[in-house]
């Protein structure tokens, strides 16, 4: 059984490409498995190849579809794909349309590509840790490309498609789509926008109003001189998807000649660092020092005490009187 | 002008209820202002009075609608009704169906009723400790009930109204709802369940469907003596919302008398503490280490070290020795 192995040996495995150690070894991820420190250093080694892109966009945008187009797209051009589905909805997480399903299957028959659902729910900020390190997994397994498909809300969700290489953001035609978007905050996440179903009525005043909004919002848009395109799709019969991967790699080759490609992965890496350090201090102060905070959130309901006074407290518990010290002197 | 009265000021009249006050208060919390600190501890002893009410579901369900039927069910029975809007797509945020915005005009204009939307984008566990802030703004300033209306999807805006004092989870009728909300991980923290749009094809199969997986799930399904009722509302037209305010009611006595209420609460405040001291070793993390953190995301970007390692290594600069010595020894 390839869930008994020990992790040097599911390491291997899924560095060759096994199907069977990969998925395992994004459960261990997932399950954030005492093991995952060993199968983290084993993996940093091979790491930092694969081209990780990011999906979003509202719900019922298309994502899965696009998803999947995407992924025959780059099947074509002979690169191993594989696929991280961080969204509810998904097909890929089994709740969908069966026409979803069915294109799926055919994805499903092909040993060069991998396809994830990611647990939406756990432990606070698991999404932010779990997300990462799958990714790592799938890039050490050799997969050339790695699609990241978050619905698009919730923050931890965007947050995750933001530090992606290329982060797409998908709308639909439809009036006050481009305002919503905005609402939610994934507008200024995106490297490129592409409005799918793009054979309904008013996809060109979406593509208009997108425009407007990226010309008027430049400052805001990443990079100084990148002019996020808006690429116009129909992902359910695959057209406009060939404009799609020409904009994502227009954008690669715009970031790695201005370093924001660099920059970028050096985000993401803080980030990454960032989350497994806040959830070890997170874990710490839950386990560690659980009395404590459980009578310091007692005084907190009662009124006696305000939380930020009750985090210092556990805070210079289980860190020392040092953290008190920058407190006050703050 | 509000915005620059001190913040005792700017205390004293929230408290006395007035808006500006409130509103000025919130946006201190949004923003984590430096006076947050102040603005906690002028509050602290004036809270825990007012009941939490948490709103969620899949998009479309009519989170908002429903929300506005249980703020006019509310102030028919006199209470103070206070609104948190973590919801891109609510018409309490702007984006929304002309109708609702209507609906929505006629609290404007009701003094105690307060709406507010909150940001649901913004730095990394902003959502987690800004909105029970703002809860405590309004539990000060007098309103009787709260309603945090959150889309069901995210984890962050979940673990929001998982929190609340009851959490109700809305369903609309449709073929795998049921399934697609399990699926969202919004089942098992439902108190109350509410098929909305129960005039549509498929609301008793849906509420069928919904009875057979709590009974199913009973163990998961939060108190073990709890059974999570299933109620039929047509928020726009306000059928049903007797119902679901009595459901809700029949919760908190339960909830109060088996000790729950006091748990939960207990949990709250926890989580909020914890939300706050994770915050604040964050901001140390990424403020006074920034230089540490942004060489060993370099390392970890080069695949020379793992996060995890990264991590560890980053904590013990913000808090000590003592943290590798407790991980050396796990």
């Amino acid at each position: 059984m390839v869930r008994d192995l020990p992790v040097a040996d599911l390491v291997d495995r899924a560095l060759a490409g096994e199907p069977r150690a990969v998925a395992r070894l994004i459960s261990l991820v997932e399950d954030d498995s005492p093991r995952l420190r060993e199968v983290a250093r084993a993996l940093a080694p091979h790491t930092g190849r694969a081209r990780v892109i990011g999906l979003t966009g509202p719900p019922g945008v298309g994502k899965s579809t696009t998803t999947s187009a995407l992924v025959s797209a780059y099947r074509a051009r002979g690169k191993r794909v594989g696929v991280l589905a961080v969204d509810p909805s998904s097909p890929f997480s089994g709740g969908a349309l069966l026409g979803d399903r069915v294109r799926m299957g055919a994805h499903a028959a092909d040993q060069d590509v991998f396809i994830r659902s990611m647990a939406t729910r756990g432990h606070l900020g698991g999404l932010a840790v779990a997300t990462p390190q799958a990714v790592r997994v799938l890039d050490a397994a050799g997969f050339d490309v790695v699609l990241i498909e978050t619905v698009g809300v919730g923050q931890s969700e965007v947050d995750i498609v933001a530090l992606a290489d290329c982060a797409v953001v998908l709308l639909a035609p439809g009036a006050g789509d481009g305002v919503q978007a905005a609402k939610a905050g994934i507008l200024e996440i995106a490297d490129v926008f592409a409005v799918n179903k793009a054979d309904r009525d008013g996809a060109e005043t979406t593509a208009r109003e997108l425009k407007h909004a990226i010309s008027l919002g430049r400052r805001e848009i990443r990079g100084p001189s990148w002019r996020t395109p808006v690429v116009m799709t129909v992902a359910a019969r695959a057209e406009g998807i060939d404009g799609l991967v020409a904009a994502i790699e227009s954008h690669h080759e715009w970031a790695a000649a201005r370093g924001e490609f660099a920059a970028r992965r050096l985000a993401r890496a803080r980030a990454e660092v960032e989350s497994v350090a806040v959830r070890e201090l997170r874990a710490r102060l839950g386990e560690l020092r659980g009395d404590l905070l459980d009578r310091f959130a007692a005084e907190v309901r009662s009124g006696s005490l305000d939380p930020y006074r009750a985090a210092d407290e556990v805070i210079a518990a289980v860190t020392g009187e040092g953290w008190l010290d920058h407190r006050r002197g703050y």
